[in-house]
């Protein structure tokens, strides 16, 4: 443990034996401008409590006596093998992304590092094994994201996840009381100097406003593919016709997101528009999900409704701030014990076997009983 | 600040983000005998918490990759042009119409000044700039409403809000049980002496049906239009039935609204008639509504519904009872801020971007997941 | 107030200003046994809330500008005149029938008098002018439902309610854990000796399992047709399917009732199955409803709903509990002036104006809106 | 009472009038650990709450003046005569077989012996006259179940109940945090040493993983019917695809159940899916349901949407806990004088009489008023 990473306790936890335990222990641990800005949504936060409340008003349609005696969990996303279709999502600032790269080698899985993470490409591309994407935004100053593209490109990086749904930084407005200060982002130095004053408000909005190109736009998608050969995925979809539009574009793939609920309130849980966004790329290119995954069955159920995997971002943190690499590793465990007992009892031996008929949605209800 | 505005506090307060923050103040600052009257509703004020709810129940369909460098809010009604389709709502005996007259005029706004102001249409015309509209009531003299009308016509006031949902008051037990005291109504003054007794119960509801003309109807329109060139807006409209009839008697303008739901208790929120109401008015005239604004998504949601524009009631005087004219001016910029970044994070940089797809509402979605 | 009334407290209350204030003050002046047999209902006590928040659910549609300077809420029931389409429900064992009696003349309604009053129908028929309808239990022995009837008929009682959800009496668990003890019923001096022993349990319980018939039937409506010339009416219907029947054995009424959710939990709110019974008289009879009424809001959603009027039995106990006779008239008269608003925000000056389109239920909404 | 029931308490509780009183009175009874294990779920025990509240939005239709004066419960399951369609579902460990047992004979119902009782088939087949079904795992070591079914069907036992949903045994937090021990399972003294180690978990975990043959698949009914000459029912199946298949491979009978939502999380509700089971068995054989079930009219809903039976469990624990052997006929008795006052109140003298018209579930509101 790295002591940048002066915020995670070293008292004996109890042992948290889900997702929501590891939360717990984090906001016990963390200092409460941390926690707020990791665990806080936008505005009302509607979004954030909706993208668990989704999940729940989906149930499940097991099936019982198939041999399900041998679990298989492993998919491949862009051809890369992983070992089960969850994913470590790019989450902001959280100081040590050095933990969760090791994380993610260990548990056989990707990892998408931050463009805003406070450890360079650089440091996190010698820290781990693992196969790595990277998150990109697009700055004003688009050499600066050209550079970023560049650099990870050359140290193995294996594709760009472009963040589509952040042309200016939405309302936290935790963030707002908290005067939230936002650390040094390594990555840019010598690069760019953001001289921002973050005064009464939120310091990341201050300095989001201030770099971020509020005009990228569905063409601006051909500037960026001629800077780089890595494939490219969307990540903050929320609608069949921005799908067809990145089919249109050409895109690796898509990751149907709200940001974590921390853009733009009202936006649509997750889970709830994944069958849309599917529906739309009519199986041409892989759709991914964040948002809300909290248990194994969650992953189930994102994947009867037609993703290939999901991302998981807030666990990662709580499970960091708990317990430090070993945390993300245990979240990431617990999340494929989780998803591997589901498929058990739901008669799926391999993921091709969850099929749309395990699940029932609130759509699937006027038609059915409950 | 005048002397009159004893309630309004001066001690130095916490800085509200949000609307709902800005009414926190509000009651901390209020005589409970005026909170009460503010922030009540009629009866069970089941339509009091359901125009709040029902907005919440609408989510967002954002599109992501567009331009959104510039965004523009402005808009016109009947002519006007306004930097954002937010106006100020009439709001009876709020002891202060100055300082959101020249709110009004700094926001870029309209104002529609209440007939039960406190302030004459005199003075109100003195302290500003902005285009104020003004809201009527038809007494049962209706000399005296037609003295008004011919006053305010001269003084610039731009167009008429015909109240259409008040024959008799609705019964806020609030007031009731505070025996809620109707304070000097200047407007009134050497034109109209109303001699009432509150006695046990709440001194408006018998003011109100001392003077009120209970037996207004459609065709007193004409008589209306005879007297007056302004526009007519009728306010109080929740039904597609009632809007064709207003389209027949050429009225300017339609606002849906329940009155704040201080009037019918189970009438239902506003925004959830919205489209009912503009679906049957076909275009011809414009239609607002107020009624749960709380938030820039609400402002977003109704503009997607078939809104020109909306009207702000209680956060025009919560930011008053809070922080005087500066109050009012913060509650109508956090509003637009809200309502600039919710057009920014939905890929809509104008209003006219902003369409029926942009949302989903409840009768949606049998038809799509969730 | 007589001496049997012992529970009616005389300390100075705050004056209710609606029903649900009434039955706070009940609750303060009642002893816990008879307050819990009063409020109570069957096991989970499901019906006894969903009575009530089934009218929450019906929403209203109200139309401007009428002409609602006089309303007439007057209507007749059997060719009786009332003066509102309220009337009071019979109500078991409330040892004062004298004051509601008195209020229901004074409020010039019809009142139905309890089988199982405290006072015989000859003592309530001398304390009032007002119109009485008799409720009618049929007993194993079926002499003295007979000979009640007689009396009831010879007093110028002018209609039968016959009573058809207690075949047996309801597992209402408070009653049996108060050990509720069965008050002298006088109709049946020197009739009839019911000697039960309440034992551990409910002493109603005991005293109705005794006495009704189970057995009674659909044919043997022909029997009590024959031994009076009163019309009947069948209170405690609650599909279409016995409303044909009710019809075709020539009842003159049908009231939608589950007895105050006092007996079969589960069974539907009375306003959710109004439509279907109506639907099924196809206007042949009048059908009336009680349970949950307690705003005049309720009474108008029953009556756009086909009732022709509606019965209240807990809000005339609180009122008789907390204010006596007084309280009985203050609670009939607040729901009449409840009423009495609601016609005028709505738009309806006479009964008559008030249609099914005056009213949203979840049926009509996913063709609408919300 | 056995020297092994040292949990039961004897101190004098207030008299139970309904199950969940039942249940308070095990909670206080049981040590935490024994009370979790009983009580809990699995993970979120979201389906835990969703088997009774499904239970909840099911309304009845009832019908009146139907002759009631004699109920009838009375019916048969494989040709075995049980005095109401309420049985004894297989708990494993609860550590007092032997006074279910009794209790079920006194009750005249059957009981379905748990596969993992602390007492042994003999035991339990000397103890009572009951009807006896018994509950079959399949182990890795068929030859542990084989020897069992032989025993069993030697003993009188009528019919095995083939557990079908747990592969694995279910994440069941409560016990992992409490480290549940799992007690001796005497069935298997001679036959089978299950030498394992809780170590930080839940012992039944670690037991069950050890031990459940989590190949068992639909084809080795041939096997299992191979060795016994009883009727087979297979309980956990919660699909019509299932069920489908259990008709095909000629089984005696379904029991839809989500094994009291121990093992699935996010499994539906059992009531929920009842209708879609007894729809695709065609009428063929018969189907019961267990979860849930803590009312006469929850037994009522599950006949009248096709069960022929329902089973209860937990119930029966409580009684058990509660006040030992008395407790569970108590129960029992309970739930069959809720079920008679149902079906009277309902008018359905008899169970034939229970149709699908008697109730009004989620799937019938679009098309009716609630």
């Amino acid at each position: 443990m790295q002591g940048s990473n002066c915020w995670v306790t070293g008292k004996m936890a109890p042992e948290p034996v889900n997702v929501r335990e590891f939360q717990q222990l984090a906001r016990e641990a963390l200092p409460k401008m941390y926690y707020d800005f990791y665990a806080g949504g936008a505005e009302d936060e509607f979004s954030l409590k909706e993208n668990m409340e989704a999940f729940r008003r989906i149930t499940l349609r097991p099936r019982v006596l198939v041999d399900v005696s041998r679990i298989n969990m492993s998919t491949t996303l862009l051809g890369y093998r992983i070992s089960a279709p969850i994913m470590i999502a790019p989450t902001a600032m959280h100081m040590l992304a050095h933990p969760e790269a090791k994380a993610a080698a260990a548990c056989n899985t990707i990892m998408i590092l931050s463009f805003m993470s406070t450890c360079t490409v650089e440091e996190v591309s010698l820290s781990c094994s693992a196969v790595r994407f990277f998150q990109l935004y697009v700055y004003k100053k688009r050499d600066v994201t050209a550079a970023l593209v560049d650099r990870a490109e050359r140290l193995g990086y294996k594709a760009l996840v472009l963040t589509a749904d952040v042309p200016r930084l939405g309302r936290r407005e935790a963030d707002i009381r908290n005067k939230m200060i936002s650390p040094k982002l390594k990555n840019f130095d010598g690069l760019f100097s953001a001289e921002h004053e973050s005064g009464n408000g939120s310091g990341l909005e201050a300095y989001a406003n201030l770099t971020l190109d509020a005009s990228l736009q569905w063409k601006d998608m051909a500037w960026l593919k001629s800077i780089t050969n890595l494939p490219i995925l969307i990540k903050g979809i929320l609608t069949g016709e921005d799908a067809i539009k990145a089919v249109e574009v050409g895109v690796a793939g898509i990751v149907v997101s709200n940001h974590g609920a921390r853009q733009l309130d009202y936006s649509p849980a997750t889970i709830s528009v994944l069958e849309e966004v599917v529906h739309a790329t009519k199986g041409k290119i892989p759709v991914l999900l964040d948002g809300g995954v909290r248990r194994g069955t969650d992953v189930f159920k994102a994947l009867a409704l037609g993703a290939q995997a999901v991302l998981v971002g807030r666990p990662v943190i709580y499970g960091l701030a708990a317990k430090g690499e070993a945390g993300v590793t245990q979240v990431i465990e617990t999340l494929k014990t989780e998803l591997e007992l589901t498929m058990a009892l739901s008669g799926c031996p391999n993921l091709k076997d969850i099929t749309r008929s395990h699940v029932k949605t609130e759509r699937d209800r006027p038609h059915s009983m409950l």
